[in-house]
């Protein structure tokens, strides 16, 4: 590589993002790069012209193992969709004199959907224009929803996350039982997208029975039949414990979260109260069934909690970090790294490379045979699929007891 | 020792309850104890003849190393209050029956300040009736409230959970700030002492800021104080992290989780809407100031993250079992164990013991002198005092991508 490479991050961020951006660093550098910047917060920042030189804050090896370490964007990152070229050709006359000015021979993106957007615009702009830059995208997203790709970079972790915090959230119930009855509701993301909500199932094992129902917002969810379920399983064990996407939705296409908020009223401040679906679901059980209900949303920390990331997707994400650059450096453009899986057990998987034209805004859906028939679990299929995704472990360098993260400073 | 030892677990577990139980198992066998009885459900179960034999579930050292990583209470807990003596001395007859059919010398309990009553109760009934049995009680507690011990096994632990997810929602926040401004806003247990709310501020370090605000309960919370206090910090920055106990009370003494169903709604099932203290105060900022808010619960993972637990905290958990059943071989009776710091710097610390008499039903809050003049942070002492309790790893055993847990099966 004779020239210099451009890193940025967009979207939302995952435990292993910045694994990508090390796998990024680290090739770029092996292949002889002589500077490689880091857009700060993704386009929208690059088009004010904020960038760093990396080297000034990976400067060592064990800074980049911090890095791996580090959840969130390190870079920053943005959700900003570019125009299409005939709209506003002025921004990409913009964004090309920046990369010219830089000397930037190949663009990485580390994103998910409107990340390989931005990507199929740059590219198609430097054909229509001529210009030499390659333009490569790095796949991300706890979602899982990616297409053509077997899975995204975040989910493993997101799903480790997720399988162990509901197993310490079932042992807490359990431990409460005696006497009374409990029904524990966790709220997990996924809007459209169950992939999360259904690894809440690989908490199941020897030691753990897992939650008792599952619900995805893959298909529509019906209030009396859930409540009748619980009742059922009430007459069978004290503790029952359903996990449900924060996505689904009733017959009639509302959110479940809509609902609490479904009448007119307003809070003190005029606001409509907005309830999660965890919180209205338990407000459900107990006025149905009057037992006690404890709400739980994993919140936040199912993207960012790296102290318990998975180190098959730390190493992936490291991975199609580094391919990225490979591509882009072997005049590959306008392409997207994928996982390709090439077997199951024991489980295997190679990068591969897709035309981000085929890949973007297409969602990929938990399969319905991945639902058990009565839409309350997923299958062994879907836990086989999983399992692989969530093995060993990154732990954090610890200082002082808590995680060591890389970190900018004030930008 | 000639007879037997019986153990319970009582109230609120912990992520290191089970490390005090692997600790009286040991010293009990190594002691000479014939057999270790777990009541089931604590003195609730016990009062059904619910126990086991422990001898049938911790089978290795391998089990006691799991058991010590495995959170909640293995045997079960429960909140019961026994009567005092002269009100009832049926169920004090009955414990007695059980226990010297169970030939038990030894009674140990593990638990808070409730579960100390439970022992000085017992320990009083013993001595009034002429039998021989000692009964010694073991801290524990997430909420570090226990009067006449340094700190509870458990605080350690759930400090070490807040700090690092305080850390990652801080992370997970800087990385979305490009051009627009967020408070974030974290509740964290702790109803009436602000030990656990003040652990957020050990996020702050070289590569974090920690929160900007932290609002312990031991100090009255005023709204409008703490919106102008929002106000101001977004002058100077995008993301304002702000920490705050679920206990946080207004002026008048109402909870401000309460203020949220202060208004006469009733939802769709006419109960009074509750709102968490955060999401009431992050509607609050928005109404106010207008930015993105957010609202983040540890809820009960931050007493069962074992995976996260502190080195130092199982440590101590499992040195107090032992030591309760020393002192109880030894002839104490009516006894807690509890923990005096030897050293700050190096930090060490040795158990001796308290009659529970002076210890049941006194709650030690935060002292005025550890939060910060304005209420609104603690100090570099609060700081010293919790920081030894977090070091130190204790990694889970991870069976197939999760922690494996001992595990009793469904009683």
């Amino acid at each position: 590589m004779k020239g210099n490479v451009i890193v940025g991050q967009s979207g939302g961020p995952t435990a292993v993002i910045n694994s990508s951006l090390a796998g990024v660093y680290r090739t770029a550098v092996d292949r002889g790069a002589k500077k490689v910047y880091g857009m700060l917060y993704g386009i929208q920042g690059l088009l004010d012209e904020q960038y760093v030189d990396l080297s000034k804050y990976i400067r060592s090896d064990l800074d980049v193992e911090i890095l791996k370490r580090t959840p969130s964007a390190f870079l920053g990152t943005c959700r900003y969709k570019l125009p299409d070229i005939h709209e506003n050709q002025e921004i990409y006359v913009k964004i090309f004199e920046i990369l010219n000015k830089l000397n930037i021979e190949c663009f990485i993106y580390i994103g998910g959907n409107d990340s390989m957007d931005t990507i199929k615009k740059l590219s198609d702009y430097a054909i229509l224009t001529g210009q030499s830059q390659k333009f490569v995208g790095v796949p991300k997203t706890i979602d899982n929803d990616l297409a053509l790709t077997d899975h995204t970079p975040g989910y493993g972790s997101a799903a480790k996350y997720i399988a162990t915090s509901t197993k310490e959230v079932i042992r807490d119930g359990i431990g409460f039982s005696y006497k009374k009855q409990q029904v524990i509701i966790i709220e997990i993301m996924g809007r459209n997208a169950g992939w999360l909500t259904g690894a809440a199932a690989l908490s199941r094992g020897e030691d753990c029975d897992g939650p008792d129902l599952i619900y995805l917002p893959e298909l529509t969810f019906d209030i009396e039949k859930f409540t009748a379920k619980v009742r059922k399983l009430l007459e069978k064990k004290d503790v029952v414990v359903v996990a449900v996407s924060e996505g689904i939705r009733i017959k009639d296409g509302r959110y479940v979260s809509e609902l609490g908020s479904a009448s007119d009223y307003v809070d003190a401040f005029g606001h409509k109260q907005l309830t999660g679906t965890a919180s209205y679901l338990a407000n459900v059980i107990h006025r149905d069934i009057g037992c006690k209900t404890r709400a739980v949303e994993f919140s936040t920390l199912q993207r960012s909690a790296a102290h318990l990331a998975s180190r098959v997707d730390v190493n992936e994400a490291f991975m199609v970090g580094g391919a990225a650059v490979k591509a882009a450096d072997e005049g590959d453009s306008g392409k997207m790294v994928v996982i390709d899986r090439v077997s199951d057990d024991p489980y295997q998987c190679a990068t591969g490379i897709y035309d981000v034209h085929k890949i973007a805004n297409g969602e990929k859906m938990v399969p319905r045979e991945w639902i058990t028939k009565d839409g309350t679990y997923v299958t062994e299929e879907f836990i086989d699929y999983v399992r692989p995704l969530i093995q060993g472990d990154s732990p954090s360098v610890m200082v002082d007891g808590i995680p060591r993260h890389l970190y900018m400073g004030k930008k």
